[in-house]
C-alpha cells in the first residue's frame, strides 16, 4: 500500500491537491495519502523532502501557482530547483504540479486547467509507482497533462 | 515551547523583525527567540542554518528587504536559494520574509507593507508549528501577506 | 559487461532512447539496459540517479525535448542543472541528450536531428566506457551531436 | 584569538584584502590572518572553503571585483552562489567583499569605494565574532558599505 | 611530485588542453598528468570530480569552448556552477579555463587567444601547486589570461 504525499501552498488561488487526492483515491486502492500545506511556493522543498524523510512518503505531489509577475517567475524557478534537489537527496519522486497564472485567459479556463492538471500527474503517479511500463509505452508522444497532447514527430 | 530564530540584516530600511517578534510572543504563549542580524541578504542562509543547527531553532524566519536594481534582484536570488539549501539539509522550515524595496511608491507605504507581511507570517509560523490543519482549511485560497489577498478560481 | 540507463519523457514528441538503444546494442556486445520513463525533463535527474544507485548502472543516458517558450527554457536548465548534480553525487556519467523544439523548421527535420543526435551520442557512451582514448583523440575537433560538425581552428 | 581567512584574485584591479587587514588589526587585538589569493572570482568558493576547513578559520573574507560585462555578471553569479554553498557546508560565515566595475565613472571613485567598502566590512566581521550585538542594534537600519547609507522608512 | 587532472571536449574547436599539458611539463619538473575527455561542457563537472576522487589528481585543469548562442550561454553557466561544485565537494581546485566562441573576430585570433590563456593558466596552476605567494604578491594587479591585463586601480 503506497504512501503519497501532498504539498501544496495557501498562495495558489484554486485546490489542485483536492483533485489531485480524489484522482489517486479512485485510481490506487488503498493508497494512503499525507497532506501538508505551507505558505508559498518556496516553502514546497522542504515540506516534500519532510514528507519523504519523516512521514515516509513513497513519492510526493506539489502543487503551486505562480504568479505572472517576473518576480514570480524567479520564485517559480528556486522552488523547482529546490524540489529537483529534494528529490536527488532522496532518490524518491517529487511530481511538481505547477500552473502559471498566465497559462489561461480567464478565471474559468485557468481553474479548469488546474483540475486537469493536477489529475493527469494524478495518473502519472499511479503508473510510476505501480506500473512503470505504461508510462515506456508513452515515451516520446508528446503527452500534456492538462491541454491537448502534442502530436509526435514523423519522419 | 517552541524556539524560533529570527535573522535579518543591517541592509534593510525597516525593522521587520521586531514586528515579527511582538507578533510572535502575542500569539505563541511561552515562545523563545533566538535573534540574529547579519549584513547583508546574502549572510542570510548560513544565519539561518547556525540557528537551526548550534542554537537549536525549530524553525526560522529570514527577514530582508533587495533593492530594486537587477544587481540587487540577482543577489535576493541567490539569498532564496541558500535559503531553500539550508532548509533541506536541515528539514526545517525557513519562512523567507523579503519586501523589494520596489513593492511600494513611497516610504510610508512601504513600511505599512513590511510591518503587515512581517506580522502575517509570523502567523504563518504559528500554524505551520501548533496548528497545520489552518493552512490546509487554507489551500488554494489566495492568500498574501501584506496585501489584499488574492480571488480564489471559480469554474 | 556494462549496464546502461536509459531515462526519457512522455512529454517528447519522439522516441530518441529507441534509436540509442538499437545503437548501443549494435555497439556495444552484450551491453544491458535499463529504461525508465517519466513525464517530464524535471523528474529526469532523480530517475537518473535512480538508475544508478538503485539498478547499478554504469552510466545513463537522458533523453529530452525543451519546448520553444521561456518557460520550457528555464525547464531545461533545471533539468540540466540536476543532471549534472546528479553525476556529481555519484561520481557518474549522464549523458544528457535533449533536442530544443526550436532546432529545426519542419517536424521531418527536427525527427531527423532527434535519431541522429541519439545514435551519436550513444557512440560516445561506448566510447567513454570502453575506449575513452577515441574521444582524447578527437579533443578540440569540432564534433557535433546530430549536425555537421564544426571546423577545428587554424592559427 | 580569532583565525581570519582572506581570500582575493589576482584578476582585481584594487588589493582590497590590504586595507582590510589593516582595519581588521587596528580594530581586533590579536587576531590571526591566513591569506589565500587565487585566479579568479570563480576560484574563490573553494579558497574559501580550505580555509575554513584545512587552516581552520572562524570566518572569511572573500574579496572579488567582477568586470562590467553581461559575461563578467554571470560570472559574478556563479561566484556568489558557490561562496553561499560553502558557508552552508561549514556553517561559518563567508562575507562577500566584491565591487562591481561599474559601480564608479572615474578609477580614483572605483578605488576609493574599494578601500572604503574593505574597511567597512572588516568591522562588520568584527562585530559578527566579537560582538553581534552591535549589529542587532541597526538592524533595518539602511547600512551600505562604502557609499551613504540609505535612510530608514518611517511609517 | 604534484599529479594534475586535465580535462576537456570533443565539441571545441582547439586543442588547448595540449598547450597547458606542454606548459605545465616545462615549469613544474615531474608533474604527473592524467588526461580525460568528454563530449561536451556538461560532462566537464563530473569528469573533474573523478579525476580527483579516483585518479587522486591534486588539482584539475577544465578546458571548453561554449559557442556564441544564447543557448550556449546557459550550457556555459551549468557547467560553472558544476565545476564549482566539485570543487567544493573535494576542497580540491578545478581551474576553469573556457573561451567564449564570440571573444575574437577571426579563427586565427581565437586560436591565439586559446593558447596564450590554457598557457598563462597552467602558470596559475603552478603557482597554485608550487608557489602561492607569487599569486599573493599580483593580488588585485588586474590579471587577465590571454589578453592584455588590466591596469590597477590609483586613488
Amino acid at each position: 500500500m503506497a504512501k503519497i504525499g501532498v504539498c501544496d501552498t495557501t498562495f495558489a488561488r484554486y485546490d489542485m491537491a483536492a483533485d489531485a487526492i480524489d484522482e489517486l483515491k479512485k485510481n490506487a486502492g488503498g493508497v494512503k495519502i499525507v497532506r501538508y500545506t505551507v505558505p508559498g511556493l518556496k516553502d514546497l522543498p522542504v515540506a516534500a523532502k519532510k514528507l519523504i524523510e519523516e512521514e515516509e512518503c513513497d513519492l510526493v505531489m506539489a502543487f503551486g501557482m505562480p504568479g505572472a509577475d517576473e518576480k514570480d517567475q524567479v520564485c517559480a524557478n528556486q522552488a523547482s530547483t529546490g524540489l529537483i534537489n529534494a528529490q536527488l537527496a532522496t532518490n524518491t519522486h517529487v511530481i511538481e504540479v505547477f500552473v502559471h497564472e498566465d497559462e489561461a485567459d480567464s478565471d474559468a479556463k485557468l481553474a479548469e486547467l488546474m483540475e486537469k492538471r493536477a489529475r493527469e500527474h494524478a495518473l502519472n503517479v499511479v503508473d510510476l509507482l505501480v506500473n512503470p511500463r505504461n508510462l515506456t509505452r508513452l515515451a516520446g508522444s508528446g503527452q500534456r497533462q492538462g491541454g491537448p497532447d502534442a502530436k509526435p514527430l514523423k519522419k
